[in-house]
């Protein structure tokens, strides 16, 4: 299924004991549908506060149901969540939502103007210094390809790798909005949001091109920039492009 | 100063004697920074429900303020309302943001899929049928230009002329939203809502092209389409260009 999601009122995709998140919902309303416990897979375990335009996610159930049926009762079953379920669909057999994913692809909004957001509050990422989006996509150049992210990843990340590939790092403006676009078979936990925050320093003119590029080289997080706050952040695409199963590790993906 | 909000929890611009609205709440500010009672005057009186991003207000003070302070200060004690003064400036003497505007474009957002809105609730109308914004684009070329809308203005508008000249009335389609843009010196009351309510029934394939000529041609509010409804609506900008003050009945403006 693919999920569309407001994440500001979750403490995150993943199950939560204590507290209300985007699995819990699905499964409750899994549940209310056909009694049955099951786990709902997420192509990107996406963080407290992150949105989601275009996740994916997996479940197995114990006989096939009607797709058309299955989506119209979650969707009724999720109300009055900020949760929806665009389509569903049956997947081949060995098709795992997280695993066989081949391509994600993030967007950042930063709000750059002195006033914070009116119509957008909890979408945008407000920045009220000027930024320099042109000096930010020049040295978002500096990051594209096959690098140890090891800087840009929190140091809670379980990933035993740290070596990713960014296809797509894009900055452009419209008016007062910077958009980022990030690109990857897979992201490192807060790869997006540190990415962000070290462009965000270049773009206040405290780093330079070469700043990012040492940050880089350093492979350690302490020397790339902040967190960028999880709002400004959405899952806007999912690709399953049908190619051998991926590595599992390769997979990882939690913003 | 210009202005950005989120309509949806208020009862409209105008001031209400027991309900929130966005006139109420500004009045409110401006009086905790002066202590003045001092009337807030909108380009559009815009209903409940819809939004801005670039509505213009104005008020009179006793005496001259630094305007960063002001807007500083409004802002402030805007909060938490979703109300945004993004900019003040000094107006000149005979300045008024409604009789004086020459110029105001509104955006209204349909999604057009099965499924609601899951991240932007209260900011599109959701039509689960498909629209064909082909031929919704072609029947909106017949409403451009100057016309009696007489077919196009809730039953309560107070303009004592329903002739105006539409400058602007496109129709795209972005994936699965379809974005109508509306722009004229001026608009009767729920004009912008009854021509969206019409084209979709184009959109529909329910009307033909003809059948909006019709309704023009009829000068009847009961021959044209519904009103869509309130929240699909932004006021995106209001232009002064300057020109000999404009006659107070053209710029009547109740969206």
């Amino acid at each position: 299924m693919t999920l569309e999601y407001d994440g500001t009122d979750f403490a995150g995709f993943q199950l939560q004991p204590d507290a209300r998140s985007v699995q819990g919902e699905l499964e409750r309303a899994l549940h209310e549908i056909t009694r049955e416990e099951r786990r709902v897979i997420p192509a990107g375990r996406t963080d407290a506060g992150v949105h989601a335009r275009g996740q994916v996610a997996h479940f197995d159930l114990a006989n096939e149901k009607p797709t058309e049926e299955v989506r119209g009762a979650l969707n009724f079953h999720l109300k009055p969540h900020p949760i929806v379920v665009p389509t569903v669909e049956i997947a081949a057999p060995d098709f795992h939502a997280r695993f066989s994913a081949t391509w994600r692809r993030y967007r950042y909004r930063i709000l750059n103007r002195r006033t914070p957001a009116g119509l957008d509050r909890g979408q945008v990422w407000h920045v009220p210094v000027p930024l320099d989006d042109k000096a930010m996509a020049e040295a978002a150049a500096v990051l594209i390809g096959k690098h140890d992210f090891n800087s840009f990843r929190s140091v809670a990340c379980q990933s035993k790798t740290s070596i990713k590939t960014l296809d797509l790092l894009s900055v452009a403006r419209t008016g007062e909005e910077i958009d980022i676009e990030v690109g990857a078979r897979s992201f490192l936990h807060n790869q997006v949001r540190i990415l962000v925050g070290t462009l965000q320093l270049v773009g206040r003119g405290q780093w330079s091109r070469r700043d990012v590029a040492d940050a880089l080289a350093a492979k350690d997080r302490t020397r790339a920039g902040p967190t960028a706050p999880p709002h400004g952040l959405c899952l806007v695409e999912v690709r399953y492009d049908g190619s051998a199963e991926a590595d599992p590790e390769e997979s990882v993906d939690e913003e």
